[in-house]
Parts: structure tokens; sequence; C-alpha cells
């Protein structure tokens, strides 16, 4: 039987909590489609600078060299703000885990689901047209990877794009896009940038080995308008680094349910880490209320991107669109639920 | 009695209806208020363009040079889509034009007005609380104006700030909160980038002078979140360029209302370019449709930060105030209503 190995980094705040489900199912789905997993903690984040005084330890960076995949659950809090950037806990883990697996395909969804339409804040007259999207982020390149540089009177960052780090990303825009609504708005500042006009350019010369996918680009500030004006534009959103972060948190805000909203940053050979959207919410972390659908999901979405587990992920995916429809959720989607984070996860479990 | 003299841009689509409503109330209040306004137009985008090859000619430049402000309509349309970007319409007039008067300041206010609380796309749960922001965007530098490049397979762009130019746009924010909600909320990626460090150590150095206004630092991404959230919750919004470019598109979308949002561009002595937040809308252009308002509350920004006749801008300001309360607006504010351009504009003039 096959054999998958995860290095499970579930951080701060709510991340152990919801983690603790998400490896409920995982085990659940492992016997029931047969494979074998083995789960493996280690120390991220805040939690890690406490024990180590690193955010990403070299001990947790060796078990994600050793393993298949890594589930992360969230990091950060504010017992660990004002440090300086590279120990943060977010950024001192994330950014290097990125460079180090090469991981420069950021996959975010967001929908608005018919049933749960009034979580969006959104006027019922835009959200209940629905939305319905998939933000593809290029991860590892842009200004946030660029030369930087400070001096007392000066700072500089530097956006660098090639030719063949968009070409890598556009494809995967455009398969994405020819699985779901065939569509794809490539994001950038052409009017301004070099980068983005070597983007647009890159963008259309990958379009034409997709020609069932219509293509449309669109400015960032536009982009930033019309997801507010009209989300249901959209299926696949093509966005660089720095646009991909605005653009997939402002998609999250009005999807309305950060709680709901995994995430997946694969590179070129099935290496994935899969991660909630939402953040470590340290205001309700230990209370038991924090909604795990979002690891979970995240979960879901390894074993389909890493590990070619389809079936398994399909299942996981069904039981939580099932635990939605009876209602059995955390508070934070319906404030009048009594359902914790331990009964949504067992009432997952169950389904399957 | 003083002399003023204005170069009216008006530009394409929309731009030469509502400029000529503009041009009307800016004559009665000059009347009234006792002060002489010689309003000279000159070319400028894609009238420009055809004309003359260029989308900011000479000629419209040296125009400007002997104005004391310049009123600007909108630029842009299908006609001119697809030409290099230093030949676009809009961005080869506004840059140019910022540049050579280092108009350093923009100032985008953004309201939910109570009273039109429906034109807003977000849930009246969320837009019947209101939203007051004033966006303060550095509009010189950053990564628009830094070094760029290109070559076959690679390009980029370089974002730059001084402390000097992050002092003086963030002096314009502190002390337009101490004439309003009295908290600024600053808008960097500390934890990325450099002048993002730069950015917000600077800001705190300046807050240090406005002991009586409250400072926040926010990230982008969770800004781009936090508006659509929850708006009600900023006063004034500080941004670099880029992010300013980003939530100055996003509150006007969440405003809902374009055609009410008027914006000025300042340098530091009293120069000035005031233009509307929509653009040329080239697909209502010449039908007697468009909504006036947001060129002649242009226009006011004009009188009271260029000229210093703040009751002729006050005076305009409730005219236009008055013309909404009793419903007297185009069809982009009330579907049903029969009012054009020209109605309102005349109602506004009536009222004063
Ligand atoms: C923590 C930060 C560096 C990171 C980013 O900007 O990429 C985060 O906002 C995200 O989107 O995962
Ligand atoms: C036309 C373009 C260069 C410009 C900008 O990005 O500044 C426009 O979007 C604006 O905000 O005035």
């Amino acid at each position: 039987i096959k054999q998958y190995k995860v290095a499970v980094l579930a951080g701060d705040g709510i991340g152990p909590e919801v983690m603790a489900e998400a490896e409920k199912v995982l085990q659940v789905v492992a016997d029931k489609f047969g494979f074998g997993l083995t789960l493996t903690p280690a120390l991220v984040g805040g939690a890690a600078l406490d024990a180590t005084g690193e955010p990403l330890p070299a001990s947790t960076l060796e078990l994600c060299k050793k393993s298949d995949a890594i589930l992360f659950g969230s990091v950060g809090g504010p017992k660990w703000t004002g440090l300086p950037p590279d120990k943060q806990p977010e950024r001192g883990s994330l950014l290097p885990l990125r460079k180090t697996f090469d991981l420069f395909c950021n996959l975010r969804p967001g929908q608005i689901y018919p049933a749960f339409a009034d979580l969006s804040p959104l006027h019922p007259r835009v959200s209940s047209l629905g939305m319905d999207v998939l933000c593809v982020r290029e991860l590892t390149g842009g200004i946030y990877f660029g030369e930087k540089g400070r001096n007392d009177n000066d700072a500089f960052d530097t956006q660098r794009y090639s030719v063949p780090e968009v070409t890598r990303i556009a494809r995967v825009a455009f398969e994405a896009a020819q699985k779901r609504g065939k569509k794809v708005t490539s994001i950038d500042k052409a009017n301004v940038l070099q980068t983005s006009i070597l983007w647009r350019q890159t963008v259309e010369q990958v379009a034409k080995d997709y020609p069932d996918v219509a293509l449309e680009h669109m400015y960032i500030d536009n982009a930033a308008m019309q997801l507010i004006r009209s989300p249901q534009q959209f299926d696949v959103l093509l966005c660089d680094n720095l646009f991909g972060d605005i653009l997939s948190d402002e998609i999250a805000a009005i999807a309305g349910s950060l709680g709901l909203l995994p995430s997946a940053s694969l590179n070129g050979s099935g290496f994935g880490l899969y991660e909630p959207a939402g953040g470590s919410a340290p205001d309700i972390a230990g209370q038991g209320i924090a909604n795990p659908i979002a690891q979970i999901l995240s979960a879901a979405l390894m074993l389909r991107y890493s590990f070619g587990e389809e079936q398994a992920a399909c299942a996981i995916e069904r039981a939580v669109q099932h635990c939605l429809e009876q209602h059995i959720v955390t508070r934070d989607i319906n404030p009048k639920s009594t359902y914790g984070t331990a009964a949504v996860g067992a009432a997952i479990v169950a389904t399957l």
C-alpha cells in the first residue's frame, strides 16, 4: 500500500486545535481508501520562536525535506509582533519554506456558497449572483524576493520577473481554467510597470496553447474594484506575488467565510504546503470554537495535489458539504450554533 | 479682485459634458463670492492624441504652467487601447503632469452617504454603519517612478522611498486627520518590503508631532480585507503610490457612487490637479446622462486647496448636498431618475 509522509506544522493560536481535527479526518480516509499516512509534528512560528529562537528551526526544515507534503496550521500572535521581519512568525516561516521548496504556485479558491450567501459582506443583490473564483498567485518571485536595501535616508525593493517564471504560473492558471469556467483574468499594472508588460506579453503567448480558454487582462486597481461590484464575472485570476497577496485576501473578505477557505502552495514536482486562508486568530484560541473546516479542506487539497488521492479528497469535500447542509457549523458561520471545533470535526469523521 | 487662471483639460468620453457643468458652476460662484476666473481649455488624452499625436501636447503643458490650477476631466477609451504605455491617454497625460508639477499628494475622499447607503455594494448590515474615509496617496514616488528596465527574458521595476518623501505625505495625512476623525491608518507591507519598513518608521516619527491623532499600521492585504468587512473603522488612510492606487479604487467601489467622488492632487505650493475619481465612461458618452457631480465637487476642491476660497467651495458642496436630498440626480444614482447631466448642473446652479 502507498505510504505518504506528512510534516504537520500546527503553529500558534487556533492552529493546534483545528489541526487535531484535520489529522483525525486524514486517518479515517487513509483507512477507508487504503493508503498509509505518517503524520509527524514539528514546531513552527511563535511556538518555535519560544522554544528555539527561530520561527523555522533547522529540525523542522529537515523534517519537511524528508516529507511528501507539509500540512501547515497558522502562525503568529500579539506575543511576537515587533520582531524584525526575518524573525516574525508568519514571514519568517512561510517565505523560507516557499523559497526552499520552490513553491511557486499558490492556489486560493474563494466561493460564495449559495446556501451561505448571507455570510458575505456584499449586498444580497450582488452576493446572490454568487462567486466562484480561483486565485492563482505566483509565490516565489516579484518584489518579495528581488534585491532590496536600506540606509538611513533611503530604501528600495526590486520587482523582477522573467519569461519562464511567468510562463510556468500562467500554465497553471490556464490548466485550472480548462477544468472550470474556461476564463482567465490576468492582473497587472501594465500602464506603469515594465514587469507587468512582460507579464502581459508572456501570458498572451501562453494563451495560444489554450484556445478553449478566454483571456482578459485587468489592471490591479480596476480588479480591486470589480471584485466588489460584480465578483461573479471572474473564474480564474492570475496574479503576481504582490497583487495575488492583496486580491486573495480581498476575495476571502468577499466570501465572508475565512473559516471555510483552504489554500495550496505547490512546486513543479507535486510537493506542496497546505494551509487555511485565515490566520491564527489568537483571540479565540484555546476555546474550542475555531472552525476546523479550512484546515480539513487544506488536507483534502494535499491528498489531491501532492498524493493524487482524488477519491479521498472528494470524500472529504463531500463530507464537509454535508455538514454545511446539515448546519453542523461553528459560530463564525452561524452565530447561534452550539457546535465547537471538535463537534464539527467529529461530524465530518462520522459522515465519512 | 482676485484673479485665478484655470487650465481646463476636459479630455475624452464624458469629460467634456461634465466639465461644461462644472464651468457653469464655477462662473456662478466667482460672481457670487467676488473673484475672477479665467477658464482656458486645452487638449489632453485621446482627443490630444488624435489632434497632435501626443496625449499631453507641449502647448497643453505650457498652459498648465501659466495657470494657477488644472481642472481635469477624464481621458481614454477603446479607440486608444493597445498603444505603448507612454502614449496611453491616461498614463501618458497623468504621470507627466504629476511629475512636472511635483503633485506628490493625492486626496481621495470616499463616503457612504447614509441617504444613499443602498448605492454601496455592501450588505446593509455593513453599509448602514457608514464609511467616511480620506485616502491620502503618495503620488510622485515608489514603484511608479523608480528605475525600470526590460530585455527579452527579464524585466524589473524599482520601488524607492526616502525619509523626506514619506515625511511630507505623512504630514498631510496627520493634518487632515486633525480636522476629521483623528485617526491615521498607515498601509504597508513591512513584513516583506524594505521600503515599507522605512515608511513605517518614518510615519512613527512624524506621528510624534501630532499627539492628538491615533496612528495604526496595517498590512496592505489585511487593509484590502478590512475595508470590505468594516469600512467604518477607518478615518484617514495613508498609502504609498501603488497601495493608494489599489485601495482608493477599492474605496470607490465600496462607496458605490463613482459619479459623486472628486479627487485632488497637490504639490507643496498650492498648485493642484483636480479630477473626478471615475473614468471617461465611453459607453455613456455623448448621451447627456453622465453624472456631473464628481466634476463639480472636484472644482470645489480646487477653490479650497489651490485658491483658498473656502466659502465658495462650501457653497458648491452645500448645493450638491441639497440636490442629492431633493433626489435631483442622474440615473447612476437612481435608475428611475429622468434628470440628465445638464439638468443636474442647472439645479446646482439654481441652488447657488
Ligand atoms: C506573511 C506574509 C509574508 C504572507 C505574504 O504576504 O505572502 C501572507 O500574507 C500570505 O499571504 O501568505
Ligand atoms: C492611469 C494610471 C497611471 C493611474 C495610476 O495608476 O496612478 C490611475 O489609475 C490613477 O489612479 O489615477
